[in-house]
């Protein structure tokens, strides 16, 4: 039995849990995190990520700048391409922002390398199965090391990030759960090659949507829409090029860079909210308490917010502040989460096509897509939505 | 046997019709209009109608500003209802336009008594069951009255403007159709009270959508979404206010005035395109050719805009200029004729809810609408679409 007493005792060591850990480091607010793989694991499962301004002038202001510039790539803008042509949004000009190419994975070892030059304690391999004390002032957070060891974390508040299969959730009474499924997944891969653009291209076409991104200056990161049942070890590399280019097709000179294929994947997803986002001393954070589908890259950002606020709330209580940022915790970040919810939603099911699609709900979606690339307020309101609004306010 | 000899055969005295009619006899060019319905009729025949900006500036240009200014109310903006509270966008602000709220059998009366004031010639109760010669230089239509004479008509090109159920449509070879069906319907009824605001309320609500609209300052209109099965006959006066005060609810103190509802409809609605929109020398207008749903109110401009760009094309050809702007005809229209099928599939599925709407959907569509009113761009996007593109570029 290993008994940790600590302030704030977070449950999940992902990108949430551990910026929490961090903000709250620098507040001057003690944190013990519990995270059930090892981090090896975590540091080489490739997540991608975009990062929204706001989401990157928070990591600037929490002092990982040097993380920042080494490991994210800034884009101005997207391309949207439909009936056979790339449309760009160019984010600067348009609302004066721009995102950050960083990958979750990559954010994450950064992360848990500031908590571990700071003295931060990150438990890996520990496995929460309890909390108790959860209306009382001191909630205690049993789990269980990979090698069996007993571990108890006293603490004055439990925080929920243990990700979409969260155990933190299941300790909380049965509350409001809103899912929604959408009939198709995305099938993602890696490839062997120079990027095939120097920004994301986001593609509707009668075949389905597909994506065009990067991972670094020799490999690519692509996707396609595909049928959630459908196997990743089904498809050559010559059937995945056959996809690709279909949807890619165009009028204009655009060429994939094609390469060896080297990981395959096949990503269902679904919209999930659960509320409130507190009981008694546990609240949740990130994909524990909502996740959005993938299309505009927005769950990971929709975590570090609630990371943000959350650090707001105990950072008041802790200077004598009282509880009232905790109290409007749950309120606050699910505000910015429905926006997020909705947006994330409008461009998926634009993007994507059912299935059955129709050649009416084709050229519907080519000119809804035409649109909001023509209209200048509609490319406004795609770009502010796409590099986010500001914290402050959403 | 009553045979015409003229430039332009008009099947259909609807406004896309008539209003073509008097552009060409301002051109110079004859017309003869054939209408299956009597005049009476159709002028009683209470149909709603907003113009956009563009659609009464061509009233305007045609000579018509005494009938506007006599039977059209200016309508400066929209309030948008949802989670129980009225959203104003103020369109001379957003975009510097505005609607005009012109009942369509108003419209119809208006230019029906235009083209009798100019001497047209506008055969009501005339029936066509056939043209002949579209491949020729001068079809011929074969119509007939109500009074069992037989009517032809000689001409150089012949207009199918003869709305949904489209005779003219029937005599085209299969082209590519493309149609998409709503899961509900509008129940419509008209109310003996004074305006309960003075723009129309698009009202998105957990019991479905409800429109608040104007017709005098003494009756209203006013439409709530319902199953397309539903029989008017069934809906008593409580059971409808019942349903009308339950969308409308909210936490302001906005009150619906009642009164003895007059006239109840249920009216179903589709998207429907035909392309292309020529065949030798017969050209579709208006809903013969294309219908969009109710909500955002565009058919009517649709139609106003097609008998726009033909005028233009058949101006064009009698002043020598060739056959180019007839040729683009079907390419031009079909183009603004996508832009506006989208937005008002967008609106409509945006303001209604699917049979089983769950409440993640309805808290999804409050967080659009609240994205949409509360940034610049959403307002600006949604103002430049509900007025209307300029008819020049669009």
């Amino acid at each position: 039995m290993h008994t940790y007493s600590t302030q704030v005792g977070i449950i999940g060591g992902g990108p949430a849990g551990l910026l929490l850990s961090h903000l709250l480091h620098l507040s001057g607010v003690e944190s013990v995190v519990c995270e059930a793989r090892d981090e090896e694991t975590i540091a080489t499962t490739h997540r991608a990520g975009i990062l929204e301004q706001a989401s990157v002038e928070l990591l600037r202001t929490a002092g990982l700048s040097h993380a920042v510039e080494a490991n994210s790539h800034e884009h101005r803008g997207v391309y949207l391409r439909f009936s056979g042509r790339s449309h760009h949004l160019d984010f600067t000009e348009l609302v004066g922002a721009t995102v950050s190419l960083y990958a979750q994975n990559q954010l994450f070892t950064d992360l848990a390398e500031q908590r571990r030059r700071d003295g931060g304690t990150v438990l890996y391999e520990t496995t929460v199965s309890d909390v108790q004390g959860l209306q009382e002032t001191r909630p205690v957070i049993h789990a269980r090391t990979v090698n069996g060891e007993e571990v108890r974390v006293e603490c004055d508040f439990v925080i929920g990030a243990d990700g979409s299969r969260s155990v933190a959730r299941t300790l909380m009474p049965a509350a409001a759960e809103h899912r929604h499924s959408y009939p198709y997944a995305w099938f993602g891969f890696l490839v062997e090659a120079p990027p095939s653009a120097d920004e994301l291209i986001y593609t509707h076409s009668p075949q389905g949507f597909a994506l065009v991104s990067q991972r670094s200056d020799t490999v690519q990161r692509m996707y396609f829409q595909c049928d959630p049942s459908e196997n990743a070890d089904e498809w050559s590399e010559d059937r995945i090029w056959s996809e690709m280019h279909a949807r890619l097709a165009g009028d204009d000179d655009f060429a994939l860079k094609t390469g060896p294929i080297i990981s395959t994947t096949v990503l269902p997803f679904r919209s999930y909210v659960r509320e409130p986002l507190r009981h008694g001393r546990l609240f949740l954070a990130g994909d524990a308490a909502h996740t959005v589908p993938p299309t505009g890259a927005k769950g990971l950002n929709l975590a570090l917010h609630d990371a943000k606020i959350l650090h707001e709330g105990l950072e008041s209580f802790y200077r004598g502040g009282g509880s009232q940022g905790l109290e409007s915790y749950s309120e606050r970040a699910l505000r910015r989460m429905w926006r997020v919810q909705s947006f994330s939603y409008w461009l998926t099911t634009l993007m994507h096509n059912p299935p059955g699609q129709d050649e009416f709900s084709n050229r519907r979606a080519a000119a809804e897509l035409e649109a909001i690339t023509s209209m200048g307020s509609g490319r406004r309101y795609l770009a502010e939505s796409y590099t986010g609004w500001p914290h402050e306010t959403w």
